[in-house]
C-alpha cells in the first residue's frame, strides 16, 4: 500500500524558519543553518555556491526520490522558496495548495490546487502505488496530522536552536502516538522516521 | 575536562510534559508515555507495577550515571515528581534549586539551594572530576542554555505528539550552534546527543 509520508526539517527547538522569514529570505534569520544538511553544509542566502549532500544526507533524499510519487507543498513555502526558481526540484510531479489556484503560473512545473484534501487526492491518484510526500510547510503537515492520514512522520533534526520563527506545532492541540522506525545522523542533520498509530 | 550535561525527555512536539502537570501528575495527563524508556514500557500513574529499563534505554541511564558526579533539578520538577518518594534515584548528590531553600526536608537526600548558579557551584564541587547533570525541568535547562554553561545537551524524544504541556523551549529567544555527537533508538527513545558550541 502506498503511504503518505509527512517530513520536514526542524530546529531542535522545533522551528521549520527562523525568524521573519518570506519571500527572498525562505528560511528565515539564520535559518539557512536548517538546510546545511541539503546543501552539503555552510551556505548563507548572500554567498554562493551551494554544495551537493553527500553520506546519509544523500542517503535520505534518494531514499525519499525513490519512494516518492508525488508531493503536496504549500503556497507559502513556494513563494518563500521563490518558486525554486520556476524549475522543479524534487523530480516527481508537485501540487500547490492554495486559496487562489488561478494564480498558477505558465511553466508546467507545479501544479496549483484549491485545497488541502483535494491536493492529496489529486497527488495520490499521480503517484499510483508509489507514496506521496507532504513537503512543507507546517500548516500542511498539521493539516494532515490532524485530519489523520499521514501513515509516516519524518522530523529532520537540524543541530541548531534558533530561538524563534515559524513553530512546527504551533496551535497543534491534537495528541498522537508514534511508534519509532529508524533513525540516523549525518553531521548536518539527525534523521528520526515515526510511524504514525491510527 | 568535567562536562555540564543537560538532559531531559521531550515529546515531538517539544513538551517535558503533558497538559496540567503537577504534584501527584508529575508528567500531566498522558505524559506517561513520554517515560515508557525509563519504566521498559507502558506504565501510568493509575497502575502499578512498572518495570525496568532494557537494551539502549538502560545503556543511556547506565551512561550517565558512570559520567555523572552530581545533579541540578529544578524545585517544581522535585515537587511533580512527589520528592521520588524521599529517597534520591540518581545515584548522585542531588542539589534542587528553589527560591525556599529553608524548605528542604530533613531526609538527607537533597540538597536545597537558593539560585541556580550556585546549585551549579555546588554541584561541580561535589562532582569533581565526574560531570554535572542538569536533570531538569524546563527553566533550569533554559537557565543553563541561556548562562552559556551548558557542553552538551541530551533530548530524549518520546515517540508521542502531546499536543500540550510545558514546552521545554518555552520563550526562549537565543539561538545557539550544536554539533552533533550521536543518536541511538529503542523502542521507546531517540537520543540525540549535542555539543553546544561556545
Amino acid at each position: 500500500m502506498p503511504k503518505i509520508v509527512a517530513a520536514i526539517t526542524t530546529s531542535v527547538d522545533g522551528y521549520i524558519t527562523g525568524p521573519n522569514d518570506g519571500p527572498a529570505k525562505g528560511l528565515g534569520e539564520g535559518g539557512e543553518r536548517l538546510h546545511y544538511w541539503v546543501m552539503g553544509g555552510r551556505w548563507s542566502y548572500e554567498a554562493e555556491p551551494r554544495g551537493e549532500p553527500e553520506g546519509v544526507d544523500a542517503d535520505y533524499l534518494h531514499e525519499m526520490m525513490q519512494r516518492g510519487g508525488a508531493i503536496v507543498v504549500g503556497r507559502k513555502m513556494y513563494e518563500a522558496a521563490g518558486h525554486w526558481g520556476d524549475k522543479n526540484p524534487f523530480g516527481m510531479p508537485v501540487f500547490v495548495v492554495t486559496h487562489r489556484p488561478q494564480d498558477e503560473h505558465d511553466t508546467g512545473e507545479f501544479t496549483f490546487v484549491g485545497d488541502f484534501k483535494q491536493a492529496i487526492e489529486r497527488a495520490k491518484a499521480t503517484a499510483g502505488d508509489k507514496d506521496v510526500s507532504i513537503g512543507g510547510g507546517a500548516d500542511v503537515i498539521r493539516q494532515g496530522l490532524d485530519a489523520g492520514i499521514v501513515d509516516e512522520l519524518h522530523i529532520i533534526v537540524a543541530p541548531v536552536i534558533l530561538g524563534g520563527g515559524k513553530h512546527l506545532f504551533e496551535d497543534f492541540t491534537r495528541s498522537l502516538d508514534l511508534q519509532n522506525l529508524r533513525v540516523r545522523q549525518s553531521r548536518w542533520a539527525t534523521f528520526i522516521e515515526f510511524a504514525v498509530q491510527r
